[in-house]
């Protein structure tokens, strides 16, 4: 019957059109399933992710899970799946968990950063790592504007209407901006019990907004209350994101969870 | 008549097959050339590097030369080719310059640089820009086995036998290694007046031997008096290696020599 095991993972996006399989363009499910369709001998093991990432997102501690049919031990695990799927994919932890794990439905947080230059400059090795945002930005604008994100709110001004979601209430734990010590890099952190399509992209094209003067500080107010993406700020471009951990519920809230549903995949 | 630019560039060398032109793939040469063909209505402009890059190797100040036809300030060359060109080339200087200077002929000093990480794993976002060599590596061996190059020598053990050259002699200013503070990364640095091809990374996977104890300290001696690859060692990857400055000869000894070999190009 084989075991479950949990995978976290980094990678580098720029070569990806996503986290999901897709039909045109190479994905990390699809490395990772493709890996998984030779080692056993064209059997097809589904790579469950805690959530997707778009084209280009990075990640540093994405998490997902599989059921491998069969023996094999972590490590050998690890490493076979390390040396068969593209470079831009390192899985640094693997670990056999039970059947009441499941790396989406069981997620408790996620935390992402975003990662901006202020520089004028940018080297083009950071081109696909950071948004580059020159402009004469205030940082003490941009925290200000920040607590009111914290706590349950609803984030549809933050979500993209291509989204199948109906429901948009999310609680946010952290939403923080921080300025680099040389005032060149701004890194934005988020975490949440969960996030909207595009949530961060939107927060963070709508916070340099504020930071730059084009919107007042007390817009977020009026966002959450306003539920219309059309009143936010642009999508930041996806090069700057980085899914940077995913936290999980413990095995009692798990097995609770599950039953409850009704549920194990 | 127009008038003659030098321009200084850092580009990120994964998305190109190299600096020059080629049949297949994309180059900065060609990238370059692209963007002043539309610029001058389709007339041919030709950019004469200060050599070649291989494929993935990297320039934090590469220089070229082109003449301009036509009237143009220095600071729109710039922002021109910048805007017309992929974001993994950054022109960051553009002077004009009189006849007497030659990219490539008007050399006087080349500086590259080689990066190695000898960290266990190293992150997907590095893996463009660093040999990874995860093994006991000796500094102080690499370090006693450096100072032999220096000066004038027949580099020809270190040249790939796909060259076209025939004369092997170069000489070397600096050649070093320095190891990080925190012991991880291992940074070479070579300084000479010219290079062979494939010199410096066919220096870099002899040295790295000789850190692993696969090769004597002495070894060097040896291979500058064999003139012969075969006992060198391994060619070390693209991905590690940038040419990072070239220095020029004064106006008076560009004259000179421009004229003792009655050529200005």
């Amino acid at each position: 019957m084989g075991k479950r095991y949990k995978i976290t993972m980094q990678y580098d996006g720029t070569p990806f059109v996503g986290f999901q399989v897709q039909p045109n363009g190479k994905t990390i499910q699809g490395e990772l399933q493709r890996a998984l369709s030779i080692m056993t001998k064209g059997q097809k093991v589904f790579v469950h992710g805690s959530g997707r990432t778009d084209a280009g997102v990075h990640a540093l501690g994405q998490v997902a899970h599989l059921d491998y049919p069969g023996e094999i031990r972590s490590e050998a695990l690890m490493k076979a799946l390390n040396s068969m799927t593209d470079d831009a994919i390192q899985i640094y932890q693997v670990e056999e968990v039970e059947k009441y794990f499941h790396a989406r439905f069981h997620v408790l947080k996620k935390r992402y950063i975003y990662r901006v230059s202020l520089a004028p400059f940018i080297s083009p090795f950071e081109r696909n790592y950071v948004l580059h945002h020159p402009y004469r930005t205030n940082i003490n604008r941009i925290q200000q504007a920040l607590p009111v994100l914290l706590g349950e709110h609803n984030f549809k001004s933050f979500c993209s209407t291509k989204t199948d979601k109906t429901e948009f209430d999310r609680i946010l734990y952290r939403a923080e901006a921080t300025l680099s010590e040389d005032g060149k890099s701004l890194t934005f952190t988020f975490e949440g019990n969960g996030f909207l399509y595009n949530m961060v992209r939107i927060l963070v094209g709508t916070l340099l907004q504020i930071g730059d003067g084009l919107r007042p500080v007390e817009n977020m107010v009026y966002l959450l209350e306003a539920q219309d993406r059309q009143q936010a700020g642009p999508t930041a471009p996806a090069c700057g994101l980085y899914l940077e951990h995913v936290s999980y519920m413990d095995l009692a809230q798990r097995i609770q969870k599950s039953e409850a549903a009704g549920f194990i995949e």
